[in-house]
């Protein structure tokens, strides 16, 4: 298995140029948004829909790069005589097609909901057996984007083979509509997809659904330890620091155009503390997931939005390379918390410009001093210290060092912010690929620092914190 | 995986109107009733049958809810020249509609048995292949009640979809005779059916069959451990920690119409002590598990009773709103018994009207203060505190305080009872539900304390035993 | 699962008077036979066959019941132009129909290999797609029993339903024929036959090959620890306790004209020492798999026939109950071997009569004693000591005690034996059925003892050995 | 499961005279050649491949026998109008029929690869449902070996029968071509290969990519432990010592015609040291995986080049009995590198001529003396010590004390050198197994001891080396 953008030493590998397997032209880079579920649940209508892109836009979220709106589940009225789907004619006054019209007049793109199943997993009507009708209805509405999950499936699980045809069929269904939409297979992991779902779908979800907490266990997402990745049953109510050592096995199997999605940010919510949101932010944006904001952005406090729209983490995330980064190791640790949990880690892989990403992650219990080898960050480029790249020194870039202050937070939350240069990038204006190709300061974060040939990196640590930084060649 | 009475912080999550997947309009509450099996195995006819509905009428329990009485397997003599189900007349004198009959005319529901195989576990024909015929043959006898079961399936199992698609068969024939049939699948949790289930039965199984034992192990029920819901051999002879274990990772797939089944009750088959009993019968109410009493009543004894016909836990079991308990924590302890197992767990979930239940489980082997704080109790509703409900004080009504005592249960044994008002809820007259909404206080158990905004609630537990618990806001 | 030999308190199960899945009137009770392969492998011939068979005839073993001899694979060479099987003519000079009738003439049956694939292990013609035309020339030449391998099966596995199919298809050939032939199958225990088989085959292997090892681990043997019988590879290289380890989870799936099968014996291939065969032999018998002799019967040792012959052991491999034993504790011990196993166990199960059987198992590494309570020996009768037959006292038959002595044993090798009825049962005149049935004293060991009620047994036991013991109501 | 080459006590077994499984008469002996991807991936081109050539030739490479130079990934621009496979123009300018004949004409075999998906891993096409058009394709271009991956395979894994019909599908298309095509069958172990692949392929890799590391664990290499070779997920990026103990249970599946592939070789890439290199390369030969060489010759250095040259070695691998070397034991050990990893091994397995191969693996972190008992070592022939050949004594063979030195492996490089008859054995003019009969002492390695009747070979061994002994009867 080896997938085209390993690097491997004295190797420059690319894509073919007429590359294959994505099924459309969408999601180059990860799909940035915001999704209703996680902080509202099925209390889903127009107004909270609108309402929240208006504080979206006007938040700057959407000139950084958080261009859909996702209405989630329970918004419909069941199928007319002829099948097609209804929209719930209370929550939606106006119908679908107006909220997309809206959205986009806003400049966002809108995704809609459905279910690969009988019904979804509010028990609304599924799209089992009518992929090519509500694909349709779905085009008709200007949809833009289709999360599609996996409830009351009929049993049609249990071998790649029978999961893979049955989200297929949506897929093509969607593509034959001739309006290009982002599809976004939400089957939680079952049957492997990240083995075969590239040429399906523009991400999967790869585990059961994520919970506002740091690494609490619950008995609803089992499948922990080291081979936690194999799950018969992904639940949910699974935490981020158990979907992130789930994907540590697989992530690399995202390409451009095809993601693993380690399921919406929990960011904001209010069941981690600022150092464990800018963990799970970080991560999220280190590996390539989708980032799909799931807070009430209506409620939104100075250090979520300070999270939300950092450029240098960003930057990470759109990279145009789009190749995750690699847990080089994990360390158990003594001081373990409230929940039995202790554990390092250290992740690195290749950014732009021949950069480098390291995350070193404390998910200890107490503040500690870690460090990480060049021949470590290094390693796919040349095992045991092999690696050109380890005889060189690099420039250390903190990308969380120029996070904005919160009384600047603050002022954007209160409309009263005047000059924002500094903390916001407007990807709109120009992608993250080009402010990268410009060296846009506002995307490499903050030097601090160098490190030799041959040396390693030293940073200290709090509870459950990261650093995240960019090694730049000197 | 995000099933519709999943509660989030702030938002209110209510089925869909049209909901879509229960096959019927059975079991919108579990399954109430008895079932030979436990106590009697293959030894049936008429009369036992007959006779133990009898005396479930004379004790009360009909009038609590145990309304199905349900013959299991050996009570067949083959096909007839057609191919008909033919009853053993020996055992049957009088023929299954003469059953069904004399039960209705009891005020209670006739539950049969086959099997979605070539023959039963107890050799007598399988409906595999004659589905629509049996289900005819079931229809024609009044049946109210089908209880599938797994044996000689002639291998056709490996996948959800093989799996689903022969209980499937079943389903659509009981449906098809236009009589409503409660259809109980019996397949010990191959190919995982609390992932689609729902829209093939009324409950499912889930595990291997129960054996009267708080926690031994045996071999025969394989797949111990916090992994052993994923069992490729359901076996049977499981204990009743075993089972409860298993379930609780997937309880919260349950929903009104469509239940997680843990096996009929052992309570009162003499291989637990009342403690034990009481944490069996209680679990089983809490998860919302059907519970078929497996006990020979023409038996009973003073403590079987006063369990079996709690109105506190029967409210818990009944509750409309259908939610099971969940597993908030599990803890191995030191003091093991002789088989070597110990541990303490804490399950909660919603309640009708805005209760909580709360369960301290000490499957330890001393007795034991334990304690389980707001913040826990409510974690579904916000994470690490955040819920609101960690904000208000809360009664705590104790469900095992009002208990019937010895001395009354004797006289109902005995048929000397007079006054039963203050033990004895008669939901034949008024459901659970209403008898809720009317803060009938035989449901609420015993006000025993108060817990305050913030704090936790602490007992002293038995070995093996349980405090159940409805927290009302004050 | 309730398979119907099960027996729980106050009940007696039987099988339906009509049972329906045994595929044949075959296999009453447990195959028992010869067959070459742990001895010879490939190496066969006419010579061997015959041969063999003349001395298990005139060591008395076909009268003591080894009625079966097995030809394993390598016997062919090929098809004909017509796709008839052919025999290798060198190896049979008179063709397979004349082995045949000269076993039958010696009062034997005669068994054949073929194979469910492509080609057989040995890389000889498989039956695969020619099911009906093999079957048709196997009884074309008389043979009675067919054993059934899986080498080369063209990747026909991976559910129970494609791995069940395939095998079934041979066994509805079988039948087809008109001519009863035992139909014993060997896949290994891929895709859990034990769950299936029973109405496919007389028997079924459950593991990888035996080897003739007490316990020692082999990489091509994996699946060892508690959940070993989930086994995707079974390989072989199996050790006797490896394969004994496996069966415990399933054993029970066993019933007349079903059989789960541990693989041929190894007793008399030296690769274990005395005590370890008695083990072996011992619990072969207790759980009811077949007893294929895998030994060169012309090297036959005094030990090797005192433990083959042991008629107190066969009868409870030909208990007509044919209810398998069921380990009812293990535990490991510290004082390990060489290959760093070490642990003790319990089983027991009914026999004729009312009786009970018990094994205590010492697979420590020295002397150890061991006891048994009568709760534990019932507990399936009821839980926790409630079994009225714990409240019995039991007479203890030691079914080793009459074990014949090396200087008769060496005398029937030297065929100078005279009167040998202390040692020998003649089961070919009188069935263990009917001996049993007339307390034939050969079948009930030696008395050696007394357990009151509530009590235990106590026993001394050396390394690797084992206490068979018939408990007998007093 | 009893493979035609397991060779039992007194029992020689030998494949059936019309041995079936192989699908064409190659890989009698395990592949031998160069495969550009661990030193060059995606960069390939007609220089790369020629050039080479004439260096594998120019070294001795090639009359040793590695004969196949097989071009990986990346060689092709898509398909024509009419479905046909285009080469890329620019990487090869001539074609692939000029590369072909190019290589014939040096002495070579060419080797192509293709994937049995819709597209390559590196995104190039692919052949599913193309399989017969691209195998005339290949045959066209005298292609005489195909390496086929299993990158975007569509989901049709799962079970034994999806996979092994898609592959199955190919190896039939090539041997219609009436062209003999070596098939390299490239799933990574999904659905167990090893259990069913000698009918379809010549060899199947059985793990996830091999990576240049002799024992570092990595996330996209799950499936560590006892228990490894049964993975969900292969992944790549897997240590030597990964692979190998992943084999151990399933390597005696492989067979002359039909074997298991542990992937390319990395010796001489930079990521081992030299006893590691050692180790890597005679487990290699040790079990009879292919050995193709993934180092860049260009840039070949002494060490790599005595290692790759040695006739004792590969002597073992191109053995005409082609039996795998069995891992007889494992122990962990404490003295663990800096990746945690510590343990020893022993493996043997028979050779040609009634030798033994013996291999001592010291995979701690520290020299040290290790041992191994001629009952270990012929354990196959007999368990515990019973094996006839225990009681021989033997001379023993060190197979890697006649390595070439350092400064004749430089004047190979620098083409200087005179005499090499001391180090090359020309496999070209005499094949391995007409040496061995002619007891050519190359390949005999150096006599270095002897050991007695009963005894055991004991050496001393470096941090992470090997003893590869040949023990030869006196």
């Amino acid at each position: 298995m080896r997938f085209s953008l390993v690097l491997t030493a004295m190797v420059t590998v690319s894509r073919s140029a007429e590359a294959l397997y994505p099924i459309n032209e969408l999601a180059v880079t990860p799909a940035m948004g915001w999704n209703n579920w996680n902080a509202f649940g099925c209390s889903v209508n127009e107004d909270l829909l609108l309402s929240t892109a208006e504080k979206v836009a006007a938040f700057g979220l959407r000139d950084v790069g958080y261009q859909y709106i996702v209405l989630d589940d329970c918004w419909s009225a069941g199928r007319d005589k002829d099948g097609n789907l209804l929209h719930d004619s209370e929550k939606f006054p106006h119908g679908m097609k107006y909220v997309a019209d809206r959205l986009h007049s806003l400049g966002f793109r809108f995704g809609m909901y459905s279910d690969a199943g009988s019904s979804t997993c509010g028990q609304y009507v599924g799209s089992l057996g009518y992929e090519k009708q509500d694909a349709k209805t779905f085009a008709s509405w200007d949809v833009d984007y289709l999360k599609y999950d996996n409830c009351f499936n009929e049993g049609l699980s249990g071998t790649a083979k029978i999961t893979s045809e049955r989200y297929r069929t949506m897929g093509h269904a969607l593509n034959a509509t001739g309006r290009q939409i982002l599809y976004s297979m939400c089957n939680w992991g079952e049957d492997y997809p990240w083995k075969w779902a590239q040429t399906v779908a523009n991400s999967w979800r790869m585990s059961g659904d994520i919970y506002d907490s740091f690494d609490r266990p619950d008995p609803r997402c089992p499948c922990t330890g080291d081979e936690g990745y194999d799950c018969s049953f992904p639940g949910f109510h699974c935490s981020a620091m158990n979907i992130l050592n789930k994907a540590a096995a697989f992530v690399h199997t995202s390409t451009p155009g095809a993601w693993n999605d380690l399921d919406m940010l929990e960011v904001g919510n209010g069941g981690m503390d600022d150092e464990e949101y800018k963990t799970h932010f970080s991560m999220w944006a280190a590996v390539k997931s989708p980032l799909l904001m799931g807070n009430d952005i209506a409620a939104l406090d100075t250090k979520t939005l300070s999270i939300l729209t950092n450029p240098a983490v960003l930057a990470v995330s759109q990279d145009p390379v789009g190749s995750p980064a690699i847990r080089r190791w994990r360390y158990y640790v003594n001081d373990t918390d409230a929940y039995g949990q202790g554990e390092i880690q250290m992740w690195s892989g290749p950014l732009f410009g021949g950069d480098q990403l390291v995350a070193l992650l404390n998910a200890g219990n107490s503040t500690r001093t870690m460090n990480a080898s060049l021949a470590d960050i290094f390693y796919d480029y040349g095992p045991e210290g092999t690696a050109p790249e380890v005889n060189e020194s690099w420039d250390i870039h903190d990308l969380w060092a120029n996070r904005m202050d919160d009384a600047t937070a603050q002022n954007v939350i209160d409309d009263t912010a005047t000059n924002l240069t500094a903390f916001y990038y407007n990807a709109t204006e120009t992608s993250y690929k080009d402010g990268l190709a410009a060296n846009n300061t506002l995307l490499l974060g903050k030097l601090t620092g160098t490190v030799a040939a041959g040396g390693a990196i030293e940073t200290v640590l709090p509870r459950h914190g990261i650093a995240l930084l960019r090694l730049r060649k000197r």
